[in-house]
């Protein structure tokens, strides 16, 4: 059952200023454990270790995504468009509220290392024994489901689902001003008060009126910019990679029946995949700094390396290579075994673009992954089409090889490497 | 042996913009496993409950201190103030980076729960077997010791302890600013680069050019506002309440013998007070919150349930009292006794003035306390006595009484409660 | 008759992001050329002369003030509040965009030469034969009289006049905001967003809701910072001074039958007093400032200085006195007499707090200048009984004697003057 | 000579905060009347009838400019860079300081109407009788001329030119950065500080450091971005070409012998070309405007009508065309004219690439115009040939015809046109 709050809440929000809340269903939402367990896990995973200020939570990012959708929605309902679904739009503020429900502790590497997807655990939040399923059921029996459908891209309304997962959604404009804003880079300035005002629903989907053209070509630059100085900023990636590997170690060695000093709950159900929804919901990047913390003292002298690295931050130093053959990885990997390196550990390779972050690019995918530009006469035309600014980003394939490695080990066998292989590890300095 | 890095080294900062480093030693003095811990201490504790941005670190706010310092300095160079002592930057820049060097998790709570206090660790980190000190050796034997003596304010350069600990110092404008930008206020706004330009170093200490009066009477508005709003803010101490309890339930626990399931090194040294300088070092915020996460699961049911509410921000609820005298505290007291409430956990009586946060107050203190205004005839007057309105805020003793209690807890047992108690804690609704 | 827009206009504000335009009469009177007019007025008169941003016009304020207005109605139409009279909204932005309609170029230095007073010049103009009145004349034969009787503060509704004029008006909002955007000082940095959404519509008034204490003390700070830091900044006023005593020399010269060679419609109609709103309207910043430019080559002497000084910012210096008696003005008026100046031109004596504008002092006058603080107990109290801040600002009576006189004539005749009344002017190098 | 001022002076300016005045000659520099003379000239001419904010004056651009290329010296200064000249400082600060001196009342409009260049006049104001040049003269004889050398790009030392007139100069960044501020858009919010800190003098030119690639795309997309949403805004255009045809038609009447009623000097001397340095001085924006005021009533008709649309805002309404030959164009002429229209003054055709401002294309001009990266190994590379983003933005021509006409005239005889004709005049509707 539908209720307003005799009063409107807010949150003081330093990208928006307030968020407002003015359901009570939204409320509750905020308040359930599932949803306070998003401030232990931070937006950006460990770019705080290349940003100092990028320690914001994806508690934030969520509220932030909300008070979106609401703005929107609020003014779709001023405008009376005939287009939009009134009555969907209590499904669409949960599903924004709730879309990183099912995020773990450092996602992206965490997924990586266990083959395991923040949708399905947001879905399994949503349709499981917890406080925010028996908040949504207040709507109807078959309100989670509705939430889910969203989620899962399978909601019977496209424009719903449209609405909170496009190229041009509240995800993506909150997460850009606010990873600009804590970080302190000014690319994520984007005029979303524009962009908002010029989003039309049109047949089943949400476009944007095409006087709104250059503050979308704005958006994309600034995607662009934060794509490549931030989000896939070298020294993150470094990060990343320690994480992935102490995540690989720690597995092998509960594998190999290792007992560790420090395991507790839910880590062995993580290890040998039998994580339930309660598990899942006990982990948080707390515990996964704890664990480090403490596994430095493990007798694995691997495990304990790559923690204090992680820990102290004495991360992988890297070089850029324009271009990397098969058969040149073979000869480092080969070289690094002689001269007594584990390759498995002390090299990694890597590409930039393959990273689970979208580049916007019109005509790699399907038409809902198109941003849609809107005519007086009612024609609908793909942006890129239209902006010489767009089509002349769209294509571009930038990226680079990176060779990470531990610069304190490769330094010290370094004379044993071969000339040409060396230099490659020297040429950075 | 001082050096200076071949090419400035540079931090992107959302306060300051950039933080400059161009000191070997200070870059080595930030990549120690000491300073790098300061990332897992957020500078506002438990703030982020309130305010949900407030998730940043000591570290930024280290850096930051170091940043402005550097650049009074830089200044004072510029001009060459014939009372600066030139020698001593290097002392007062490794002071101002390395004055929080010994904060705990949730300081204040936990310095009131195990009476410690910061500095004391600071100093203790300092002179300790750690990387900090070894990297500070570098400059001299008795470097340390130069910079513990700017902590203990006994440095025999007062000026030097004056630039790094005054009512208008670096730490306190980077704190304001900082706060300020995280939390999404807009009081700590303050003319910085005004207040900058106007500081002089004069006899021993800084001073301000009476011309700066207005941006200082600004900044201190801003100060006054900031502890109100953001530093005492009722949600706040609330959860501070919480932490504290928690602490005091797990210790009196450790001291009755209990088993706990969860204690790992180096909660056991805490508990016990045998903690060394390493043990101090492995105490961060991950594993307090990770401590309290596994906590909810040991078989005392109280401290299970403080534990849940910090963790899913179930806080006590507060009234405010305009004056509460002790007898009234006794009978609530009793009341709840007699109800079945446990009134050492159950009632909290807070009264926000006597928190370690100074708000300025001109006579309170020695004159190194005071800001001091510099006339073109050489003559300094405190600021009160020229600014009307600094003089009419320096005396202001704000601060209600809030009683905190579990409204949970006490709305089931209300109606045991006298009449005129049981008003007390309906009057908020 | 009323008519919405098909579609929204909108300005972009650097202030407000985008100022929206809803109601087809709002965009016709902005479209009239008596509110074009104030394009070619500027906000803050001769403030540029000190803080060269600041020569924003009294058009764009003039579209702020609207703009506020219109999301304090909305909000209230929003929330349905009972005590507001829903079909007043368009007689209230009305008046709001309107209300500074009659002032003329640097309004208080020429109302203060010529007596005249700019409210009364905003009813001449609304209710005379202009653009203005016939679109306002669409919604009705009384409608313009009724946004006249707002601005003289008489129309029977008074919750109207209180929302377009009280101590905490759209008004005094926007100009806050502006003038502290456009000087580049950060003393203006209000939280609007948090005041609008305090305010409430109360029996025939606007009051605030108590929760909105500190937002209000800040915006009261942040006044009482831009009085003194910015409108009454010593150079300003310098430039004012010299700008009444070109139009006094001007009318005296034209009362003397001066034979002017520049003399353009409608300058002689100021001179003679017989102005009509038609004469009114053609007066602008760019006339006063191409006859202060060709007036340099008129053959009065005085004249010609006066304009030079202006035109090339010779402004007058100032020394700032803690007090000064009538007898020490006619010493120096002697001594100036005797010594071959004009004390007339010569010199000027000025006392900031007498001037147009208004600090705020709660017990100095009527309850509508009063701000109002509402509880839950639907207790109205005015502010500065609960605010220990505002009480301790509000009897602030700052002010010091300031003496203007042109520098370089003074130092010529120095040593002609008696040693005390020398002293007072060589004080300040 | 050269002097230090005792005490820096600084300006409060909303862009760069402060801007810093060192030198006794800068300080007087800006103290002539010639320099006072740029507050009367606007920044971006009549785009405030665009962006009601930007009221800016080229005095505060001036003074940023000067500010920027200070900071840039300051660091070269602080770095020891051996390819910078130090002792050619203050010929680089004076150029950056006067280099827009020459710049008449709405420039662009004006130098089209009586073929001027305004870099002319500024060399003429360097070195006729002025106060600036006296000023300059302290430094030596032949200081004035240096600076000129600079403005003409032909000075000995062609790094000072480079500095002071580049692809990526002080001029253009302070541009963007201020209109942006001013017109409250968000595109010019350039990295200033970064890119200042990769700055590198190096044989005779500034280039810069490669890391600072992306601050540099980034800068080349706002300047893209501004130039396509501000300085060609239709709008604006719509002003610019009303202003032309009044200062055309102006002319016309003055050759052909019409006694205007309003005439004072210097405008004579404009229209028949005799103009010296002291008449020019005369020109500004506020005489500009009083012409225009005045001219509504002189007998002319046109003229009459061309004033009134600029001062009441009634500008020619426009449509935009993807192509447009010789041809259709000669039509609609014929049409026009049958119509009872004149072509000459009601149709105008603009193509803004053709406009005196510059968009960033790298081939198409000499080296001075590239900007070029420096690696480690000390190679220069032009940015398109590393950057793909600039590659791709670099051959953009962008750019549609639009038909400028006053929508009121035409819209009467539009009947009277051939239907092909009307067409184009309707389709905006």
């Amino acid at each position: 059952m539908y209720r307003q709050l005799r009063e409107e809440k807010v949150f003081k929000d330093p990208v928006h200023n307030y968020v407002h809340v003015q359901d009570e269903i939204i409320w509750s939402l905020i308040n359930t454990s599932e949803f306070q367990r998003l401030r232990r896990i931070r937006q950006l995973g460990t770019s705080y270790l290349t940003f100092h200020g990028a320690e914001h939570s994806r508690f934030s990012h969520s509220l932030g995504v909300y008070e979106i959708t609401r703005r929107i929605i609020s003014q779709f309902e001023r405008a009376n468009y005939a287009d939009w679904p009134r009555e969907e739009g209590m499904v669409a503020l949960c599903a924004a509220l709730l879309h990183d429900l099912g995020h773990g502790p450092f996602s992206h590497s965490v997924e990586q290392a266990f083959q395991m997807h923040h949708e399905d655990w947001t879905c399994r939040i949503l349709l499981g024994d917890t406080e925010v399923r028996s908040v949504l059921r207040r709507m109807g029996d078959d309100f989670p489901d509705k939430v889910a459908g969203v989620i899962r891209k399978d909601y019977k309304q496209p424009i719903v689902v449209n609405l909170v997962s496009s190229p041009l959604d509240a995800d993506r404009m909150d997460y850009l001003l606010r990873d600009a804003y804590f970080t302190g880079v000014n690319y994520g300035t984007i005029d979303m008060d524009r962009i908002l005002r010029m989003l039309r629903p049109y047949k089943g989907r949400i476009v944007v009126k095409d006087s709104g053209m250059h503050a979308v070509e704005d958006y994309l630059m600034s995607r662009y910019q934060m794509y490549w100085q931030i989000y896939f900023h070298p020294v993150t990636r470094s990060s990343e990679i320690i994480l992935r590997q102490i995540f690989k170690r720690a597995k092998e060695l509960y594998e190999q029946g290792h007992h560790f000093k420090f395991l507790p709950e839910p880590l062995p159900s993580l290890f040998n995949r039998t994580m339930t929804v309660q598990d899942y919901l006990q982990l948080d990047e707390a515990l996964v700094q704890t664990a480090f913390m403490q596994w430095r003292k493990e007798t694995d002298e691997l495990l304990g390396e790559l923690c204090s690295r992680f820990i102290d931050r004495k991360l992988y130093k890297y070089v850029e290579m324009d271009s990397l053959d098969i058969e040149t990885i073979e000869e480092i990997r080969a070289a690094f075994n002689k001269a007594g390196l584990n390759p498995e550990y002390d090299l990694e390779i890597d590409f930039p673009t393959d990273l689970p972050y979208d580049v916007f690019r019109p005509d790699g995918e399907g038409r809902e992954k198109q941003i849609l530009l809107l005519d007086r006469q009612e024609r609908l035309r793909e942006i890129s089409e239209v902006s010489d600014i767009v089509r002349s980003i769209s294509g571009l394939q930038r990226g680079k090889f990176h060779l990470y490695f531990p610069d304190d080990k490769v330094r010290i066998i370094i004379d044993e490497l071969p000339h040409e292989i060396a230099e490659i590890f020297v040429e950075q300095h």
